[in-house]
C-alpha cells in the first residue's frame, strides 16, 4: 500500500503545525537539502506546452529516495472556476523503484515556494529587514505573508495588486490569522507606492508575460527583492536595468533552469549568477554590506519539492495511524508470479486482509 | 476529484471484460491511436539511474488528453518479495492542466504489452499462424498467451524457461483459464526445442544482458518474431546475425527509443527499420510474403500506456458510479483565494459536500 496525501490531510497536518511553523520547519529541511546540493541528480522541468498552458514534471532523486511533481500552468482556469496551478506528487525508494506517498501539492506547493522565498532572504535581507512591499495580491500572497512573518520577522506589510479584490481578499484573510495581530498592513495605491521605505520587495504577479512591475527609480539601496512571479520563459516582473545596476547580487535556485524561466532570461548567458546552494553550504555569502541590492531571482526547483514530499511523509507517520493509504501496487505472495496473484483470483494476502 | 482505480478496481474492469477480450478491445485503441501518430507529442522517456535499477517518466500528448507512467526496473526486487516491476500513471485535460485519472499500471502494463504484441502480430505474422514458442514464462508471459490466444488464434504454446518452475506455474495458471481450453501445451526441453514448428516465437526473458535467446539456426522462414524481453540498453534476446538474415523486416514502435532500448541497439545507426505507425496508418506493408522474417521488436512507447489510461476511463465511466476518486486537487469557491478555500478555513464547497 501506498501512503496518500489528499487535500483534507494536507490541511490537517498543517493546521496540527500551524501554518507559519510549518512553513519554517519546511525552509530548515530545504536548506538542509541544498546544503547537499550534490547528492542530488538535476534536470531541467520535462514541459508539454499547449495553447492554453503547460503540464510538467520535475523530478530529482538523492540516490535514496526519488521525487517527482506533476504541476500545469493555465492562466485563463480561474475564469472556469478553477485554479492557475494544481500539483501532484511522489516519493519513491530508490533502491525498489516502489512509490512510497502520493501526496496533493497543490497547497504544499505554495507553502515550499513561501518557505524557499524566506530561507533565501534569511541569506539575502538585511537582518534589520521589518517592512515588505508585497505585490501581486493573488493565491501565493497570503503564504509569502506568513513565511515572512514567520522567519523575518516582517511587522508592516505593503499591498499593492492591480485587482483591488485581490488585495481586499488578500488584506481579509490576513486579518483573520492569530497569529499576524503584530503584523500592519498597509494598502498601497501602486508598485511604486508599495515599494515606499520597504526593506524586501516580494513581486508574485501571474501574468504571463514580461511584466515590468519594477523599475529602477523604485529600487533603494539594501533592498532584498524576492522575484517569484516571473518563472517560464517569456514571464518575468523585473525591469532588466535592475538586473544591470551595480553593487547588485542575484541568486538563482538552478542555473541551468533559471536563464530559461528566471528573471535572469533578459539576460545573456555570462550575466553572473550565484546558486543558491553555494550560500546554503557557506561557499559564497550572500549580502556583502548593507547598502548592496540583492535578487532571489525564483522559478522554484524539484529540490523543493522532494524536501517538501519528505517532509510530509515524515510528519504523516508521526500521526501514527491517520493515514491513508491507496493500492496502487499488488501485493503478491509471489512475486514472480503476477497473473495468478491478481487476475488469476488467487488475491493477494494484504488484499485478503484489508477486504 | 480525480478518478482513481486501484489493484482492486482494474481486477473488477478487466474481469467484467474477461481478460483476452480486455486485451483485445485495447489493442484496437492501441491501433486507433498508432492511426494518428502524427498527433502525439513523442520523447524518450526521462530514467533515473540507480545501482539497483531503473526508475522512469513516460509521458505524451495529443493535445486533447496528456498521459505520464511512472515505472521502474529493479531485477534484484524479486529476491525481496517484491514485483520487478511496477507501474502507474495519471491522464489528465490538456485544456485546464487537471489530472483526471490516476490509475495502476503494473497488471495494465503486463496487459497492453500483451494488447500491442499482439496487434502487431496481427499485421506481421502468417494469418495461419497456429504455433507459437513462449520463451520466458515469467510475470509477464500469462498475458502474451491470452492475447495470442484470442487476437490470433494460436492453438499450441511451446513453452521455456530456464527455471523449470516458471514453467510449472506458467502451466497451472494457464490450465486453469477456462477460456484456453481449446490450447495445446508443449514443454520443450529447449529454446531451440520451443522453437520447432513454432509460426511464432515470443521471447519475454529477463535477465539484463545482452542474452543470446535466438540464434540464426533456430529461425525458419516464414516465422515471426516478437521480442519483447529486449527492452532497455544493455538488455537484448537476439542474436545479431538473425538481424542481418536477408528477407527480414524489422518493426519498432518509437525509431529514436529503439535505437537505443531495443534489439536493434546492436545494429548502426543505418539498420532499416520500420516504425508501425506506417503500418497502422496503411503507409507500409507488414509482410511481403509467406517466406520472410518478421521481427516485432518491443520496448513499449508512451502511446500504448495513453491508450490504456484512455481506455480505463472510458470503462469506469460506462459502470456509473462504482468509481472510486480521490481529494488530489483543491476545489474552490473562488480559485483566486487558494488560502481562504483551504488553510483559511472556509471548507471548499466541493469537501463540505462529501465530509
Amino acid at each position: 500500500m501506498v501512503d496518500y496525501i489528499g487535500v483534507s490531510d494536507i490541511l490537517r497536518l498543517v493546521r496540527r503545525e500551524g501554518t507559519g511553523h510549518f512553513i519554517s520547519r519546511l525552509a530548515d529541511e530545504i536548506e538542509r537539502d541544498y546544503g547537499r546540493w550534490g547528492d542530488f541528480e538535476k534536470s531541467a522541468r520535462l514541459a508539454s506546452h499547449s495553447a492554453a498552458g503547460v503540464i510538467e514534471l520535475m523530478p530529482t532523486s538523492d540516490g535514496n529516495l526519488y521525487s517527482f511533481k506533476y504541476v500545469n500552468g493555465h492562466p485563463k482556469n480561474t475564469a472556469a472556476g478553477l485554479l492557475t496551478v494544481t500539483a501532484f506528487g511522489v516519493l519513491a525508494d530508490v533502491k525498489t523503484g516502489y512509490p512510497m506517498l502520493l501526496s496533493e501539492l497543490t497547497v504544499t506547493t505554495a507553502l515550499r515556494t513561501a518557505a524557499m522565498s524566506a530561507l533565501a532572504a534569511r541569506y539575502l535581507a538585511r537582518s534589520d529587514s521589518r517592512v515588505m512591499a508585497l505585490i501581486g495580491n493573488g493565491a501565493q500572497s497570503e503564504f509569502q505573508a506568513i513565511g515572512f512573518h514567520r522567519m523575518l520577522g516582517i511587522r508592516e506589510l505593503r499591498l499593492y495588486d492591480t485587482d483591488p479584490k485581490a488585495t481586499e481578499k488578500l488584506q481579509r484573510n490576513l486579518r483573520a490569522m492569530p497569529d499576524l495581530h503584530d503584523l500592519h498592513i498597509v494598502r498601497a495605491s501602486s508598485s511604486s507606492d508599495a515599494c515606499k521605505g520597504a526593506d524586501i520587495v516580494t513581486t508574485v504577479t501571474a501574468d504571463k508575460r514580461n511584466a515590468i512591475i519594477l523599475t529602477p527609480p523604485m529600487i533603494l539601496p539594501g533592498m532584498h527583492l524576492n522575484a517569484v512571479g516571473g518563472d517560464c520563459p517569456g514571464k518575468t516582473e523585473l525591469h532588466p536595468d535592475i538586473l544591470r545596476m551595480s553593487n547588485i547580487s542575484v541568486v538563482v535556485e538552478y542555473e541551468p533552469q533559471s536563464r530559461i524561466e528566471g528573471e535572469i532570461q533578459q539576460m545573456d548567458s555570462q550575466y553572473p549568477v550565484t546558486e543558491f546552494s553555494d550560500l546554503a553550504r557557506g561557499v559564497s555569502s550572500g549580502r556583502v554590506n548593507a547598502s548592496q541590492v540583492t535578487v532571489f531571482d525564483s522559478v522554484g526547483f524539484a529540490l523543493e519539492d522532494y524536501s517538501a514530499l519528505r517532509f510530509l511523509h515524515q510528519l504523516l507517520h508521526e500521526e501514527r495511524g491517520a493515514a491513508r493509504q491507496i493500492d496502487l501496487v499488488p501485493e503478491l505472495d509471489d512475486p514472480k508470479d503476477l497473473y495468478g496473484g491478481t487476475l488469476g483470483g488467487r488475491a493477494p494476502a494484504r488484499l485478503r486482509k484489508t477486504a
